[in-house]
């Protein structure tokens, strides 16, 4: 391909998605189809397809692709402030406005499609979890963790209360919620002497 | 009404309870339908939507009733056995066919209906919540848990970790994973002295 070539179809991907987030967003999730993202953006239904055989596969890269960049893992040598920013990060990003109602449906959409599950898991939560154990293992290895944490289950244990903000209560996710949560998960329920 | 009349009333509701359960499990939540439900009971659809005014309200009925006699608190006197018993109760019944899927697809059907979130929140999720809340009050002002153990976020504590695995990352829901969850909420995630 010329780089011409490449500039359009970067271009072409770059409005596809757009137009699936902006679709989302005016009709909801269950009424968007990738005809009608086809007719917004002037490309064929055929090219669509080619690349993402399903309206699944087009919504779960549209809401996730402008979620990766960000939420990389921060390393200051502070462990408890860097989780604070690093899941301050993700809440302001999935949690709110555009995103937190697509990332919603899209939660939803994979309840009943193993194949958004899949894509979802693949894509997004095993790399998050994946650099999440990395950092909370070095901290551990500096002591600033448990010996005994058990970091298989830490991004169950650290997500887990967000999402169950973001899909059960649906109460909003705030900084202040991300607060409450680590101090509750660092302390412990028993109490210290 | 008569005892008779009340009887067959109550019979009907069960069975239209059943068959909703039994026609989500052949033909999945998206394609269930209240006139199949009629068609199968050989109950009036008008009948069924006077007290079900949607699909979602019928099948949160249909998916929450079994469930709630199984999940009250027991009060043993010791709150980590007591919440070890609830919460693989709760996994036992939730967690496993036949239930699973459908409670799966309720969560999902809750993202983009905010009847049925709402229902959900209200019917299940809250009243599960205060028992939980209360519970814990005991334990804590007996000294079992810590002095500034953050009561409100405990059930995001103790759920969010479940859910996360139900819905996000849909891996089995043992009883050792539990085990391994309540291990690290009761030592925290810092080292103790």
């Amino acid at each position: 391909m010329s780089s011409d070539r490449l500039t359009r179809s970067a271009d072409r991907t770059q409005a596809i998605m757009r137009t699936t987030l902006e679709l989302a967003e005016e009709v909801g999730y269950a009424k968007l189809s990738i005809e009608a993202v086809a007719a917004r953006t002037g490309v064929g239904k055929h090219t669509i397809y080619r690349r993402w055989p399903s309206k699944g596969a087009l919504f779960l890269d549209a809401v996730l692709t402008p979620s990766e960049p960000g939420l990389d893992y921060p390393d200051t040598g502070d462990i408890v402030a860097d989780l604070r920013r690093q899941i301050c990060a993700a809440v302001d990003l999935l949690g709110r406005p555009p995103l937190r109602h697509l990332y919603q449906a899209l939660v939803g959409e994979a309840q009943h499609n193993p194949d958004v599950a899949a894509a979802l898991n693949e894509r997004f939560i095993r790399p998050q979890a994946e650099r999440t154990v990395a950092r909370l293992r070095r901290a551990r290895d500096q002591g600033q963790l448990a010996p005994g944490f058990d970091l298989e289950i830490a991004m169950d244990i650290l997500s887990g209360p967000l999402y169950f903000r973001l899909l059960i209560t649906q109460e909003p996710l705030t900084h202040e919620y991300v607060e409450r949560v680590l101090d509750v998960l660092l302390a412990g329920m028993r109490p210290r002497p």
